[in-house]
Parts: C-alpha cells; sequence; structure tokens
C-alpha cells in the first residue's frame, strides 16, 4: 500500500498549522491549495460572470465552444479562483474543453442561498453568451460538489434546460454528517472532521435555512431528471460516505451515475495533481467523461 | 424517459410464464436469457478446467494470454453455460481477451459451498495453465458477482495471488436482503424480488451455513487487499442497493472500486446487449476496464 507521493502530501499538510478563525482557515485554504502552478500555456482571463467574479480558461488546443462551469470548495467560507486554479484549469485540459471558475460569495457574510443565487447567475451567464446546455457541464468539489447539485435543482425547478452532465469530487451533501464514514475515516483524513463540518454548516446557514432543505443536503433531494454525474472520491476521506450516499441516492432517482473511489486518496486530492498520480488519473477520467457527454 | 429497447425486452420477459418449481426456473432462465446468438466469429470450445465443466470463447484479434474468468448468476441454483454465453462472450470481445466461462455445481442438490470449491478450482486451473494472476480477471453477474467477491476473499485467504480485477453485474452479495432498494424497487424489476431471493438463500444454505458469512454475503466481509473492481447495476433493480453498498464497503476497505448505474436498466441487462444498447454500452465499459487492468 506505499504510497509515497500522498504520504508526502499529507506531510506537507501535517506542517502547516491548524487555523483556528476564520480569517485563519481562509489563510490556509489558499497555502495548502495554491502550491503548485497552472499549465504556463494555459489561458487564463478574468471574466464579470453576470455579476460573479470568474475567470475563463482554454488550454491549446481546447474546444472553446463546450466549457465546465466550475464550484470550489471550501465549505462555503473559503476558497477562490486562486485555491482551484490549478485543478480547474488541468480539468479543462483533460477534457479539451474551456472553463469558468466563478468566485461565488462566502458565508457567514453571504450565508445560505448566496452561493447558490452566484452559481445560477454564472450559469445564467454563460447561456446569455450563446452555450446551449447541452455544451455546458458543472462540477464542484466538497461543498462545490453540493452547489452543483443544488444548481440543477432549482434549474430543473424554473424549467430551464440542464447542463449536460456533473461532476463531483468529495461532494459535502449531507449537513447532517450522518455518513458512517464521518467517523470511521476520522483518523485518516487529514482535512475534514465532524467539528470543523458542523462549523462551516452554522456558517452557511446563520441567515437561516434547514439542513434538511434538498438546496443545503442534496442528499435528501428529489434527484429525478438530472443529467449524468461522475462522483469521485478518495478512500481515506470522512465525506466518503456522502459520496457513495449520493450515488444510490441518484440511482433511487433513475439516474446515470459513475461513482469512482481512489484508495487511500484524500479530501478534494486532484488539487494536487501534479504531485499526486491518482490526481491525475481522476482528471483524465474526468475529462473522458466530460468530453463524451458535452455536445458541440 | 423514453427507452424502447427495454421496454421491448420486458415484453418478452413478461410474456414468459411465471414459473413455479426449480426445474421450470431452471428451464425459464435458459429461455429468457438466450435469445440472442454468439456472434459466429467467436470461437467457443469445450474444456475441463480443474474437474469442472467450462468453455474458452476467443474473438478474433482478441489476446489469448489475457483471459476473464466468469461466474454466471442464477441464484446459485440456475443458469448455465449456454445461458450466459452470450453476455461472456460479448464481454471477451469487448476486452480484447479470452474467456473462461464455468457451469460450477449448484444448488440445492450442491450447497454452499460446492459453487465456491469449483470457482477456486477453475481458478487454480487457469493458474497451472500458466496464466499469471495479472493476466486474470474475474467476473459475473448477480449470484456470479457474489461468488466472485467469495473467491476473492478464499484466495486472499490461502496467500495466493488475486486476480488483476473484478467485474460485477448486478452483484448479489447481501443474503439477509437487507438494502431499501429490495422493497423500492419491488414494482419495477420484472425479474428479482424478496421471495425469490428468500428461496435462493435457502437453497444455497441447504448444507448448513450463516447467511452472514462474508463467503455468503461478501458485503459484511472484510474486503482488505482486493483488486480494482467495476461494479455495474441498473436502476430498475431491487439490487441496486446491493452494488451501491457494496462500492461503500470496498471504499472502506481502501479499494479500488467504480460503480456505474445504468438507468432504467434491469437485472443483468447486459445478458441481452444485443437488444439493449446500455447493454453494449456496459459491455464496452467493462471491456474498457478490464482490458486497461490487465497485464500482458
Amino acid at each position: 500500500m506505499g504510497n509515497s507521493d500522498i504520504d508526502a502530501l499529507r506531510a506537507i499538510l501535517a506542517a502547516s498549522p491548524r487555523p483556528q478563525s476564520l480569517a485563519e482557515r481562509r489563510a490556509r485554504m489558499e497555502e495548502v491549495t495554491a502550491i503548485d502552478p497552472i499549465d504556463p500555456d494555459i489561458v487564463v482571463t478574468p471574466v464579470d460572470a453576470g455579476g460573479v467574479p470568474g475567470e475563463w480558461s482554454l488550454a491549446p488546443g481546447a474546444d472553446p465552444a463546450r466549457v465546465l462551469l466550475f464550484l470550489h470548495g471550501g465549505g462555503y467560507s473559503s476558497g477562490s479562483l486562486k485555491s482551484h486554479r490549478t485543478m480547474v484549469t488541468g480539468a479543462g485540459r483533460a477534457g479539451g474543453i474551456r472553463t469558468l471558475a466563478i468566485a461565488y460569495r462566502l458565508a457567514p457574510e453571504h450565508p445560505f442561498p448566496a452561493a447558490l443565487d452566484d452559481a445560477e447567475a454564472a450559469y445564467g451567464f454563460l447561456l446569455a453568451h450563446g452555450y446551449a446546455a447541452s455544451s455546458i457541464a458543472v462540477g464542484g468539489d466538497s461543498a462545490g460538489g453540493g452547489l452543483t447539485l443544488a444548481l440543477f435543482q432549482r434549474l430543473r425547478a424554473k424549467g430551464l434546460d440542464l447542463p449536460a452532465c456533473g461532476w463531483l469530487v468529495s461532494p459535502w451533501v449531507d449537513l447532517h454528517m450522518s455518513g458512517a464514514s464521518i467517523d470511521a475515516k476520522d483518523a485518516v483524513d487529514p482535512l475534514i472532521h465532524r467539528a470543523y463540518l458542523e462549523m462551516l454548516a452554522e456558517a452557511y446557514l446563520s441567515g437561516g435555512g434547514s439542513r434538511s432543505d434538498p438546496l443545503v443536503s442534496p442528499l435528501h433531494a428529489d434527484l429525478s431528471g438530472l443529467p449524468p454525474i461522475l462522483i469521485q472520491v478518495g478512500s481515506a476521506e470522512t465525506l466518503l460516505d456522502d459520496a457513495v450516499r449520493m450515488a444510490g441516492r441518484l440511482g433511487a432517482c433513475d439516474g446515470e451515475v459513475r461513482l469512482s473511489i481512489y484508495p487511500h486518496m484524500i479530501h478534494a486530492w486532484p488539487i494536487w495533481y501534479h504531485r499526486l498520480a491518482d490526481g491525475r488519473r481522476a482528471l483524465a477520467e474526468a475529462g473522458a467523461f466530460l468530453g463524451e457527454r458535452l455536445g458541440g
């Protein structure tokens, strides 16, 4: 089971001081995620995405007519364009498609449903700029995965065309934290623990709302009529069971879903794909999945 | 959600009289499965596989040095080389590999662990004939999926090299029938219902043994150290949750696993891949998975 690249990453994470305050958490997120540069040949361009700060990326040879709208993780209260830039641009290259990452508003300053409103605005921006829904994928890691499923529900409720597919990495979809892996994987997960999730859930709902709201905890939603979804998760994650149960829930609703479990990988590991062979494998799998399902 | 090919297959299944006796069940299994011929250019050759009746298949251009050992479904009490010949040979073609299907002994005449003993004998036959474990995949549908996981456990317990990977279609891995989908999908599943599963479980254990034995219900097993596993299941199956929970269990044990849920597909649908587009997609996915992981 020797997995030297993940052990080396674990050492880096362990050397970073344990954050306490919100400001420290946000700073640490930026520090530990943005340790590898993006590929120098990928062009990144700032954009106002329907009132939401965003940025395009395009790798040489990628198809600018197909796009991944990406919603970063960080528990709805941290993360940025910078923190996930390497992962997002790497996913675009792997899929041969453009990406649009957005900096949706964060809790607790902007609690639920601000992030969802911003995700919806960015999707509308893409439609207004000529992207057919069938040429759009939506994806995200951690809270961004939950937000992706919230967006799908909102679009469906409004009778809008849904994107071609979804991509969820280590999704956080149950703000009740009722998965068995929350405790079973506690000792091996270097990043995500129950007390931290409790704090994040409180911050996200500090403006009101229930953890049982299907837009907050999509695990409890009616998920019928959603597009094909790829879920990727590491086996060393407290959120393993969020991914597994979400796959089951999507199947119960007759959805097309693929769940891929990567042994010994940690939360949102494709962020560090330059250092992790399984990060590269995950992006290759996601790229193939998106590329096959996005219409031209 | 119109899916005309699966509706047409459902009509064929509905027209076949509901079997009562064991003999009727066995006859119906042969009738409804073997409705499409194998491709005429695939060569099928009978073989004594370590005392177990079997047959090789080889499609033109396939690599005879890599092999899928296939364990058919039928609740441990029905099914044959004939019933699954089309599916098995199709899988071999999709993977570009040889297949070895075996007719393991059936319950109640030969209860647990006869099927497992035969699967082990066939695996030993492959090793004795020069196949490295890294060139062998093991797979099966329904009870054959559970049997695959039982074989992996037995090989591991004996310190033998495990196969390169596993392939489970609609696996039956919980003889307690505790999955929520057993009831939730009862109305939409045309083939598998609780009373039938109870009868099958009793027959399989008519020689003794417990439903909680991890060799009988691999869902409850320690599954650490297993090779990568692909699980495929339809969303219109009472056994949906066997597949989902098994994926979660493998992940809990740090296994590499991919779970693919096919909307509206029924139990063991790749059997009818000539009629079902999603049957062809499933075999293509399985073929790619096996081909990538089998060593030359």
